[in-house]
């Protein structure tokens, strides 16, 4: 049986309604840089004055940084940091989807940290320089179900200086809190982008080269739940059940990340949005899916993974590698994703050479969680076959 | 969907030869007491040596508490707690089974906290009062699949005073070590009694009125590994193989316990080892086990969970509650340990009254988890049904 390291330290509070126990809960500090979009709903949906409510009734003050977009910008995260010196909060509260998350956890490292972001990120043009200071704790309020932030140590932050888009390692939440009735708002299209994310999480996990028992657990459930209830959350944005069941896989796959390495998948992915700015992560990644995986099982990397995810997927009687194939499309038809198009973003052919480069000069880690060999002849082959 | 709280802080290193990583960790301290039990085999098959020299070579100085007894006393953990101090030790670190680590967890809570540990203990004659200051830091080696204490915040102490053996909120380790090459000297009769408590600790928690998506998750995994791969450890102590799918699922079951309530099956064996100390935790727990769940399957108090127990434990058909009981028979003749007698350990049948009305004294709490009520008159008929 292979070893693993299993770390998970954050407290996770998961259910709905549970938002409105935060005020009971141990909190790491007394004034907390609440950290949203830049966008309206968090305001206009009622959640931020919820979150404030609960924090001042735990004896919390707040001070509200507002300015986060998709895909966080290194640019947003430094003034995060110096918005959190400059008030002298003690702790962080993230209140929002995975950019937020992961700008939060960024912004609590370099807030006790000096110089640049970019001094303590490894990978790309970062100089993985060791961090000086703990950072500020942290508090994520997740309201999607996607990129699993609320359970790991990484941010991802893009730099529009350099192109790079990297998974910075800067440290778990202390607490978590997983309401599914803060997912209800959600439009179709994002849910389904972020529960692909979260699905992919896992199956990357499961054919991971350093998948475990322990991540296979994780990330089995994960599936089951994700692919068993996804297209109902698309379809019907109010099933709470539904969003239940996917916001819990998605807490399970942040976990996978933990107990294993992903695959490049996530690499090819950073690299086209780092690229793109407005490219949805989770939409890149059902671009490039049906063409990643059927690259591992033409080279028949792990048959019987794939048919055991098949299996988790909902064909019980799957058989062959290729069933997985099946109940991927078949779930990407069934939440109207099957047709993204690169193009639609922007992207074009000339660039495959260029992303695939960038894959690996940022995230190549990941690549070692490959099942056979991806060299890039084959990142870019995969890119090809997926282009519309 | 049910709601939970998740917390498993400690870092788990899982795997055959991890103790030789322990020098490469992040240690807690500089100084540790080290405690292992009163008997010879962690000295004679080098166990200890190999601690030592990692602790050394990670530049942590040791100081031995050789004293901890099989169901630790309360004497115990306070001379443990006292040599702690006098050392001037700032971490602990735990070298065996479940006894040496519930006395280490405690140990290290009242090296740093005043008078006697009753005055903590909630339950019992406990005073239940809060804790003054942390604990020392603790990391556990385990040498038994077992407890699952590795992975939970609980010690079970006994007080000889008061026949009182109660499960006491002290820390989470920091670190917990699970090596299986550890476990190949556990003999055939300890390995199978370890075993069961592994294995009940996660049937308990699926049949609780506690149980949860998480909880299941773990409890179902641990059952399919304990379940599935037991028998064969008993069998051949040397099975590698097979005693790490054990303790997989003995940590797993470890974690069920701190994601949902388990049932009184563990208070009223508590009882029974509370009052004839001789009695191995894990042999009591098997004289009353087809009795304890019987009483829950005649009551149809929750028929699908002990058909999904009795498919997890092998039988994939199985289609009736009681096939659940046909497999923990099985399981049990497999092992060895069906004929298991009370009377062999001096308990007589006029103790059943006391002993009922001790399980709920000393650990009430879990009768919350009883999948349906059990009140004493039923504690009685279960110990009855139980009695050879």
């Amino acid at each position: 049986m292979k070893s693993f390291c299993a770390y998970v330290p954050t407290r996770i509070l998961f259910g709905s309604g549970m938002v409105k126990q935060l005020h009971e809960q141990p909190l790491p500090g007394k004034k907390a840089l609440v950290v949203i979009s830049n966008g309206r709903s968090t305001k206009a949906n009622g959640y931020l004055a919820t979150v404030e409510a609960e924090l001042h009734a735990a004896g919390v003050a707040t001070v509200l940084f507002d300015r986060v977009e998709a895909n966080p910008l290194k640019s947003t995260v430094m003034a995060g940091a110096a918005a959190a010196r400059e008030a002298g909060c003690d702790c962080v509260v993230a209140l929002g989807g995975g950019s937020v998350m992961d700008a939060a956890k960024v912004i609590a490292f370099m807030a006790t940290n000096p110089g640049d972001v970019w001094d303590y990120i490894a990978g790309g043009t970062g100089k993985a320089q060791p961090r000086q200071s703990a950072p500020l704790p942290l508090v994520c309020i997740t309201t999607t179900a996607g990129t699993g932030s609320e359970a790991d140590a990484y941010g991802v932050i893009s730099n529009d200086e350099t192109n790079e888009k990297i998974g910075f390692h800067a440290d778990f939440p202390v607490l978590s809190i997983v309401d599914p009735t803060l997912m209800l708002s959600v439009p179709p299209k994002f849910t389904a982008y972020q529960g692909f994310d979260a699905l992919f999480h896992s199956t990357e996990g499961y054919i991971s080269a350093t998948a475990n028992a322990m991540s296979d657990m994780y990330a089995l459930t994960a599936i089951e739940n994700v692919a068993g209830y996804l297209a109902r959350t698309v379809r019907d944005g109010n099933d709470l059940e539904a969003r239940e069941h996917v916001a819990l896989g998605n807490t399970l796959s942040g976990i996978v990340m933990d107990v294993c390495c992903l695959t490049a998948e996530h690499s090819l992915e950073h690299a086209m949005s780092a690229y793109h700015h407005d490219l949805p992560h989770g939409a890149g990644l059902i671009m490039i899916s049906k063409a990643f995986y059927e690259y591992f099982i033409e080279r028949h990397a792990c048959d019987e993974r794939f048919v055991r995810m098949a299996r988790a997927m909902g064909m019980a009687d799957a058989s062959r590698p290729d069933d997985f194939i099946t109940m991927l499309v078949r779930l990407q038809e069934a939440c109207g994703v099957a047709d993204l198009k690169m193009s639609d973003y922007g992207i074009g052919r000339d660039e495959f050479d260029t992303l695939a480069a960038n894959a690996r000069e940022t995230m190549g880690g990941l690549f070692m969680g490959n099942p056979c060999e991806l060299d890039h002849a084959g990142c870019v082959e995969i890119y090809e076959k997926s282009y519309r």
